[in-house]
């Protein structure tokens, strides 16, 4: 099935990203709730919880295993969750000595919610490294057209000239601001999820808080107490993902104006049409603005999901699930397509 | 990359829809696509606009013609719609003297608009069997256990007793409805796109109306005049899939707070949970909520996409790539789920 | 307070309409509601269930009613509703005898909701009217400049010659199907509601379906069964709205694209710039890209509400009451604002 | 006409909140319009850019000044935007003289958004005092009933026993990042608008960047170059405003969950039903959720806007219009609400 644009045979070729998606395979999320169920393991080792001897075989185990993905399935559409059997593959795959340990205090939202966590800390860095490119690449633009004359349009009509460097400027300058909002988010939010069964890590006694911070500390999380029916941190990076990728639309409606007046900006690159060939499309400009309004749109079922009642919301987390990894895929896409539009723009302005 | 919960390795298994996915493979659509080349170039024959044995040529050709995907891929990327990529090949699968009859007169949005409104066509028939198959279902509910007392609540309060078959009726009676509408929707709107390079069929002269009528008869679509930057059948369509995903999601949202009462519904099936073996959720009737809420996030971008500006507007036109196989996803799922949960009822109101 | 653009001391001249919203002041729904009353009184009279002379009273008082609007306003703060108190103040008005036969086995919700589809109605009434003068309008400007050149336009580039009337087409025959699905709510959506406490007319005995009837009759409603929790109307009634404002938005924002390029199009009246007294800004036309895309936000939140959990949701419902008057309003000044516009056009196409 | 709940008549005493609404008046708008005139004259005469006492002239007038609002809105009605009317009854209440050098340099969106930040940072203080009262109510209540017992739900099942203090936590901790949040863009994010026709504050010479950062001190905000077309902050704040009503909406959730099982919350205050006298229903726990997914709603519009073309966009900026004051109003009546429910607490937990 290719239900999603982003990971579409041939429309994945537009709007996908290869880089982000590497992210949000299933083998990724696996991986990642390994890395967690280790780190559990390993803490509650530390903290005399359980045996150091099952903590090693534990991360031994997560290290070799392979899941039965056709069993995941099943499972997750009986259980709502794809937890429980994997809970149940690892122990099989480990023996019942050890087995008894794994996942011991932990609830599935813990395992969930900080393997998400865990990817969207890489995710951004990727993105930041994207803005760094592309504030070089508009700064680039400006060192060679900065200097000349554009038209300024105000109301869709021409009002007085400006500078190409005005306009960069506007495409430029919000770029700053989100890579500080994405830095801080990096720093500050993104928080390991340990809550146990209803969030009161009620087996691990008074080792609780000293558990959640060795785990945090092992996997570069902030260590928070438990948020899972908190979801602001979500509705907050979404919203940030959709400041970006507003950002790039604004840049991308700009270019396609640009284009369409014909006068002002030299492209390469651009599509071709199945019944014009003198056509020159701004692909990549249109595509920008699409996956703006794309994420413009997905954001409000991410603040839909905030009225996450009692404990655990089964309707309203499963709701993240569908909307936040295409959002973040969107924007990735939008950074890797603005990237390549400002890469292909050989002129900007009156010469 | 799994980045769609609807094809997800896993998460497919509980959000997923086998039966409507198969109407978004990549192979699907280029099928739907190579109908309509078929469809056009038969009709076009018949009009005296291309050979005879060239349209016999291009049958035969569409019948034997398995697309390079990668190929595919890369020209999207570049030319921002498949379709150019798609011609050069299927012409380099025929020859240079049929080839040159290929997509004549026609343009991508011809192609793609029409080869959606088919697998549309589809959807709208399994889906009205499904939903006669959930009034069945809820019939047989109401007959079995309609006549028993059961607990009205208005603002979440204890109002007065009222039946089950009164509450089985506000899930069934908006389902009926919604027959009428997607009945309404498949036989009058949705139409056949065929209007060449700006709309106006310019390549085909007096026989543009001949021809297009020729080709919605062959493929079973309503013939229209081309409604390339018209989209209001399609969020109108969108807002129907919402209609119906939304009344599942109210029945879905009726079952959790009975579960969570406890005393006045029994289930099968449902989900385990990682950290409580005690526990059976309600998961499918939390998945209608989260489908429902899905939906409805979805539907605001397909009526962002209406304002399509002049002739085609590549954002707007991306964007419903984005956003209507989803929700046509969700709303199979939802049929799906619905269907599952109410052969799960095993008993409903005060015995 | 001001906080509605729509009802807004002087954004309302560019943003509301005054005929739209004379049905959505205080007084026009305590007007309809009192109307309600007074045929339900009518009809359970006639039916025996209350003396006639009660429903006379009854229709004689709801004749002079004047209600305390900060009374209402108080108890609708405590009750989240205003029925009941304005009930009270019913009952006062006309005394105790004739004042206990007052919402006689009704509920809140028959009142609200009986009252909004009555003015619904007008509403439809209205902008089947405008959407008739629009329809008129544009096929003058296709009279008068339907067989010159214009350039057509796709993915923001030039692409082929059409005519003017190949444009015209495209704003002028959405406008057709939304009068065809306008005339199809408008005669048989437009439902009354009437189910009293819990939807099963509990009080009326054998006499309930006779009692709707007529009741619906009197109004002018179909006399289908009680929908209090099935709200597919409301939410399909939103989305048509939305598809209405969407076309003028595309519209719109092609002459705002002409006018940027400037040789296509000539227009009247326009906007004034504080800063450059040589720009005439095509403020109409990107008004109705704002509104259209303002309802596109909003039909979100009604397909939301949905989700209307058991007899009665009050959030679901109270979600409704924030969301559907300014989208009314919306369409309203959308139709208004787009016959000012046609009226506006002086020239389109190279002459 | 009184479309919006917000300022309804009766429908504002549940939805509304005077408070807040004091910022969003027209008076109010013309008010902060004439605080930025002022100063900008001010700082404008201390540049040498304009007559000292034509500045002193402009400060008085602006003191005495009482806008025509007829005619503010008949002339927004032509040009989009009320500041070319508003300049120029001003200019005329001042006479030629001094009059000439009302606006001088600056533009529409200049007034208009600095108008606009001037009333946001009021509103910051507001909710900030709001959330600090939220804050206390919830660790009074944590005090009193915290120790006791209360069954913990995920996925609307029962799971475990937690404490209510576990309950409370998850109501209030959001909360304090939602200060940190406002406090943050309360202090670096409310920035001045001061660019001129087009942005480059062409008419202020070398004194641009001191006129700005003088007229930015004299009204409290941020002094960031102009941000016309960068709409980031406006929606970064809508974003906020949708997290605190979000997390605001799952404090009244639970409430109504809990007031329908019955048996671990007692509430005071509540509402009454017009046809079931022994009903009290939790009505601003319930309109808590509808204003959370009103906001969650509106704020996919504003991060639409984001796509803000050009310079100045009248389509994406009078969206904003449409959406942001009824947020801000809608999260003002959201911790009007919040507060009044914590207070109307009798008893949570088992006892």
């Amino acid at each position: 099935m290719s239900v999603s644009a982003f990971s579409h045979p041939y429309l994945g070729g537009l709007l996908g990203d290869e880089e982000t998606g590497r992210y949000f395979t299933a083998e990724a999320e696996v991986a990642a709730m390994l890395a967690f169920e280790r780190a559990r393991a390993d803490a509650q080792a530390k903290a005399g919880l359980i045996p150091v001897a099952a903590a090693e075989r534990i991360a031994h185990a997560c290290g070799a295993f392979q899941p039965d993905m056709a069993g995941l399935c099943d499972a997750t559409a009986r259980d709502g969750v794809v937890v429980p059997e994997l809970v149940r593959q690892l122990k099989q795959s480990i023996g019942p000595d050890a087995g008894k340990h794994i996942h011991f205090g932990a609830t599935s939202q813990d395992v969930i919610d900080t393997a998400l966590m865990l990817r969207v800390k890489q995710v951004c860095s990727l993105f930041l490294a994207r803005l760094g490119e592309l504030d070089a690449d508009f700064r680039e633009l400006d060192a060679s057209f900065g200097h000349r004359p554009l038209m300024a349009y105000t109301r869709m009509q021409a009002a007085i000239p400006i500078t190409v460097g005005d306009r960069i400027g506007a495409w430029r300058e919000p770029l700053e601001r989100h890579r500080e909002r994405l830095e801080r988010v990096q720093a500050s939010s993104l928080a390991i999820q340990l809550g146990g069964a209803a969030g009161t890590l009620d087996k691990l006694g008074d080792r609780g808080a000293a558990v959640r911070l060795a785990v945090a500390t092992e996997l570069g999380l902030v260590a928070a107490p438990q948020w899972q029916s908190q979801r602001d941190r979500i509705a907050e990076f979404a919203s940030l993902l959709s400041l970006v990728s507003g950002s790039l639309g604004k840049f991308g409606q700009d270019i396609a104006l640009l284009a369409q007046a014909g006068e002002e900006v030299e492209l390469s690159g651009g599509g071709g049409s199945s019944a014009m060939a003198h056509k020159q499309n701004p692909v990549a400009a249109e595509a920008l603005v699409a996956l703006a309004r794309f994420n413009a749109t997905q954001v409000s079922g991410l603040h839909q999901s905030l009225v996450h009642e009692q404990e655990r919301s089964g309707s309203a987390w499963t709701l993240e699930w569908m909307l936040l990894p295409p959002m973040i895929l969107a924007t990735g896409a939008s950074l890797r397509l603005a990237l390549e539009l400002t890469r292909n723009i050989r002129s900007l302005g009156a010469s």
